[in-house]
């Protein structure tokens, strides 16, 4: 049994940050469960546009405020605390922030704690990252 | 793309329950996320003996109060807002509850959602389901 507590991981290299964003890795794929999970803070008034071409996501909103627009289709979904979304198309889509996001997120494959998001959004293959 | 909020999901198909324990599937398998994503309610002093021997599952609390104990080792660890516990070594566990737990759950495989917890504490595989 894995036990973490996030409050405990923030300004650790389990932390990813930069000015607008912060994810903590409470799993990564050395963990061997099949899939991470972060606990990943979105700062008010900032926008990010992500296209996880090689992994499939979900994401639960614990708490914030904010929109997701599918950018293949232009539809807008409202984020706020127990609304999720799950990328199963590998869907690019853009995430704008009204009031500080926490959201729990889920990837699969597993991240495994190297990628950087590159500037088409997406994060490298595993394979690519070895 | 798919977007769902649990506010919607209580009292429906998505969710089951029992007096002391509640879960809104979010992702089941049939979303074909490769995992499964449920929100869990645990009711203020309830106990509840579990043992996955078929399934992975992440679990992270966003809101309550309790304990985990596991059974291999007798050890007992806290569960407050941030902690997460992964049982990655299948481990049979029981949960007790102090104030509501507001959980955030991951399961690979992916629960299919016509599991029932059997006596041992475990679900089915999808295949002895099927």
């Amino acid at each position: 049994m894995i036990v973490r507590d996030e409050n405990q991981l923030h300004g650790t290299e389990r932390t990813v940050s930069n000015e607008q964003w912060t994810s903590v890795r409470m799993l990564l794929a050395d963990d061997k469960m099949g899939f991470s999970f972060h606990i990943t803070y979105i700062q008010t008034g900032s926008e990010h546009t992500f296209h996880y071409k090689n992994h499939f996501e979900s994401v639960y909103c614990i708490r914030g405020k904010g929109t997701i627009e599918d950018l293949a289709t232009g539809e807008v979904h409202e984020i706020k605390p127990g609304v999720m979304y799950a990328l199963d198309k590998h869907d690019k889509h853009t995430v704008r922030c009204e009031e500080e996001l926490v959201l729990a997120c889920c990837f699969n494959p597993p991240v495994t704690g190297n990628e950087v998001h590159r500037e088409d959004g997406s994060y490298a293959a595993a394979d690519e990252v070895a």
